[in-house]
């Protein structure tokens, strides 16, 4: 079977599009027939397969979202319709599948796996949350990281023209991940997030001390995790006299031009799943690591719990001490 | 006196600083001395008041917010404060005043103007809100819109992949402009302002249809005043079936990186705002309509209600019922 | 007949997509049926023309370029090829057209108007140069002036690392309202237009009493007219002792996201231009002037020469001598 | 000594100011003195150093360019500047010192080391050309990147508008990576590098029946090191029949806002250079690679020819044969 579809499931990132493209692609130069899966796990159990063209893909290279759509698949939780699913890629003679999303799309690609034959399987890691274990990176994560620095740019000239504290809640799920990097590379006073211990008291007389010295507006990145927002905007005002505001970032986290970045890495996501799947590899993740990318088993990737890099920890943990 | 002054009021707008650098220019150009008051009518209180060259406005053409800050004064209110104010700006050789900001602030300068003699005021309109009434155009209004185009693109993104209604909060105080043009401008397929009445029903056969025929997202812009972000989310999950999203855009909205509309009109308000001021106007707001610049009284601009221009809210009622 | 058709031709614009986009619907909003023109005038001789819907117009609004294309044809301006455009329209019984160009394409719309019977036409002015007498405005003028932007922006940034001068120059044909504005909002240094003469050695003392004072870059705004970008960046070197480079911005003033001015403009002009088609109106163009929409004989229009708004030259003429 | 430096050298990127900031906020995190260099090699000869704040890197982590400007110093290459350079060094109480440049600035560094005692250097690269051998990213070539996809997307729009052929020439010197990323990622049909050596006949059977199914425009991105672009033009005009036009990015590929990522690098790479010297490296370069950081011997980097990733040249051979 030279058939081999791609699906993508899960919260949308921008990079879904441009790895689409190279699906098409790469899939016909590799002599492979492409279909698409509309709507996730959700379209495979429905049928919405269809074969794809390089004119489906022409132009979305730069657009945010994903063309063939997501879902969170309710019914995938049960056997019966994972055996349609599985009946359905059979009529239509495809031998392999890519499946772009998080730790939950992964373990249901498990379960069609495990229930299948004859049916090869290849994750790619698809989330601005980076939140999953074993790949330092997951598609999406740039640009979403890029656009929350224009929300961030744009807030601060409010910020500074007011003498005001801002807290902006970043997305993230559990993961601290997104907080971290745009609270360090935006220049943020204050960043909270779930891997490190915070006491705002910390914050207090190094805060006070700036004041003194003239600063007169302060930018506090918190992650959604913590449900601290409130919390924070009112410590600004109690403890420090700041008026503040509370900025929540929202769903422009997701979408976006597709930055040069995960351009690139939706092309190698691509080119080393298809790899893997015609040499030979059942059922495994595309993980990002040391620079390489390697071809790693779901329990591996699926059932562990993300670690942000202790590099990026360190640089968190100079908040609030660095005067 | 040849020495004028100038200060920014109320909420910031980007567009600010633009005005700002053509102040400093312009006055010297004019063998007038600039001088900047620092946190709006406070900073005239506390005599926060000191001469502007060029090196202060080099570089801050592109940036939003404002490099001499606003505020809200409350001790504005209180006479004795005004007289303080007075005697400050009396103190420096002032003569001249440029005040930028919105209804309240035109207001504060009336009453500067009634107590006080020897002295000449302009004000310039500048509100994202875009709701001072004589003026069709207030400062920052161009940066607002094109930051919320790009917040809705991003958005778009999201709702097309998930076939989701998102239901979008622009700011705009009472006037809803910012949404208006918003909807209009980024092809929403809903727009509620207080303006026009609204009957959630009016769409609902509308959306019918489209949904029929294909279509699998929704967006809804509407103006914050109207409060009723939840009851649209409800209503599009509850008669239409459609799962639905709000994203309140806050703070963006006033920031970013300044239009070259705003940057040119910023030099223009400035321009007439002192050519009228050396030609002998005591008190005036400088408006913009017909595509000019014209000097109205006070009272003709901050105690009138704003009318969105006709024609716009015309396109307005176009909404639900187009197909 | 109630078939109406639009077209594209000469230099595309940003702004063209929302002007179809708009078409499409206020079309079948006043009951009649759209037809796009592929190509441009050489589409009308070739009969690429069709109808087109909703969905032809999905998600195109922020797209630069246009999707109908456009062109420059040599072969309209024989009669025997515009007979043959003319025999196309009626064969699609359209009795509308709207052309989207510049003065060469509303001359072309002028024979077809007055070797045909039946048919009525209307010009919308669309070209980034704004040099079309008659109207205040021309579609697509604001997007070119915001990329403009953020390409002295972006070479101010490297200017000011390394102390040298830019010689940046930009289109507008034999117009220097593009070089005019950019330079004005950009805050450069020197602008040099066909409108304005100029002489270099009033730049002199003033530039070199800015190097003593300690500026160590300068941007100059030349218009693509002027074919002087060499000359003036020799004169940085020799006259000044600066380093200097030169950029042509070349194409890339052309597409770009179009701005929400020009997206709302674009709605404005085909609400006008279909409107007076509807009224009656045989043939003319849609101007804007005053804060308002004219509609304006071609004779008016594409046979007189262009000015820049006063206001605006006066500014341009305080470069060189502003310290 | 306890006292630092930091100068930049040679062309300018985008992410200098972000290093910057983190120069100063780390070191004095570590106890240490930050120094500023204007001017780079030449300010060492001419004793522009001083002492820096935080004052002085508030607000300049999104700017391109560099604030304490870069050269490139021809008085440099002479011993006995050299020593003058060292001397004043040593009467700062100077220790150690950061350059931020390419090839050429880290062979200044290692005379300087050679001819100097007590001195320790650490050299971070930064170029846009990413050409430097040993270290896998260079600061600034992503910021440099999405400059150039944005130009490409912009320039896409008129050339599909047209069906024209866009010959775009990016920057690199003697490397292709720049032209051969942004082709990859902005979805060209032509991609032309010194790397890979290449044969236009190649192209023309594929193009022609591109064209046949539909295809109406090229974007071919080739690298100035080529100088072919007229020639490619040409080919387009003459071989494919298809109108073409030239477009050179120039100094806008340097600046522009920047890039999570480079700010991000520009804080690893600033740190794990402080970190060197304070544990007793004399003269090393920072490299990135596998995913982590590496401090080689400058003759390990300076002198030996860099070579684009195998990964990324393979998939820029797949150009001109994917149909």
């Amino acid at each position: 079977m030279k058939n081999i579809a791609i699906l993508c499931s899960g919260g949308d990132v921008s990079g879904m599009n441009a790895a689409l493209k190279r699906f098409v692609e790469y899939s016909i130069g590799k002599g492979l027939r492409p279909y698409f899966v509309d709507h996730g796990f959700d379209g495979l159990i429905d049928n919405n397969i269809y074969e794809a063209c390089y004119s489906d893909v022409a132009g979305i290279i730069s657009r945010g979202g994903t063309k063939i759509h997501s879902s969170r698949s309710k019914r995938f939780m049960e056997q019966s319709y994972r055996k349609q699913a599985i009946d359905n890629l059979k009529s239509h003679n495809i031998g392999y599948l890519v499946v772009l999303g998080g730790d939950g799309s992964f373990k249901g690609m498990q379960a069609l796996s495990d229930e299948s034959e004859g049916l090869s399987f290849a994750g790619i890691p698809a989330t601005i949350d980076n939140d999953i274990a074993g790949t330092e990176y997951c598609l999406g994560v740039d640009t979403a990281l890029n656009v929350i620095k224009y929300a961030i740019d744009s807030i601060r000239d409010t910020a500074s023209s007011f003498s005001r504290a801002f807290v902006i809640e970043a997305m993230g799920r559990e993961s601290g991940y997104l907080a971290l990097v745009s609270a360090l590379t935006s220049g943020a006073e204050m960043c909270l997030i779930p891997e490190i211990p915070y006491d705002l008291d910390n914050y207090k007389s190094c805060f006070q001390k700036q004041r003194i010295e003239g600063r007169d507006y302060f930018i506090a990145v918190v992650s959604e995790a913590l449900k601290n927002s409130e919390e924070v905007a009112q410590w600004f005002e109690e403890e420090l006299g700041v008026e503040s505001r509370i900025t929540v970032l929202g769903h422009i986290q997701r979408g976006g031009n597709t930055t040069v970045y995960d351009r690139l890495m939706a092309f190698h996501f691509v080119t080393q799943a298809i790899n893997g799947l015609l040499e030979g590899n059942k059922s495994s993740v595309i993980c990002y690591g040391d620079g390489g990318f390697n071809h790693k088993k779901i329990e591996e990737v699926a059932y562990k719990k993300y670690q942000i890099n202790p590099e990026l920890l360190k640089l968190g943990r100079e908040f609030g001490c660095h005067i």
